[in-house]
């Protein structure tokens, strides 16, 4: 089966984000009042596993592994079946 | 009044996803059955607005000027007012 898998990653809460403080000067600099911006990152991923719960794990671990740094990120995914598979 | 933006930028069908492709293989690497892997950047805004339809106006250009690149980006938000405010 395969599985279509939207990872979301963001920077835990009082992490400092740099690309974020550097887009909301931008921002300013072009006359929008914006208080904050943080930045993080969507993965979509075409997964092929056994199941839904296979799928699961495979998504836990890629994410704890390679997709966030456990020290700085938080995470969150959903998965879904691809159709016509 | 403040609004929590979100927005969400991707890239067009079609635009080759260097970034995208990399993480494909890094994750083949480690044995994971990844059949594709697209990356895009979610910006979370804090923004001053005078109404939820200022808001969106400001977003709109917001998108358009800085945060996409309409010769190869999609973009989409959703915008909310800040509680307390």
């Amino acid at each position: 089966m395969r599985y279509i898998v939207r990872v979301e990653v963001s920077l835990k809460p009082g992490h400092s984000d740099p690309e974020g403080e550097t887009t909301r000067e931008a921002l300013l600099e072009l006359n929008y009042p914006v208080d904050s911006v943080r930045v993080g990152k969507v993965y979509e991923i075409l997964l092929e596993a056994s199941s839904i719960n296979d799928a699961q794990v495979k998504v836990e671990e890629m994410c704890r592994r390679l997709l966030a740094n456990p020290v700085k990120d938080d995470y969150r995914y959903e998965i879904k079946e691809a159709s016509n598979e």
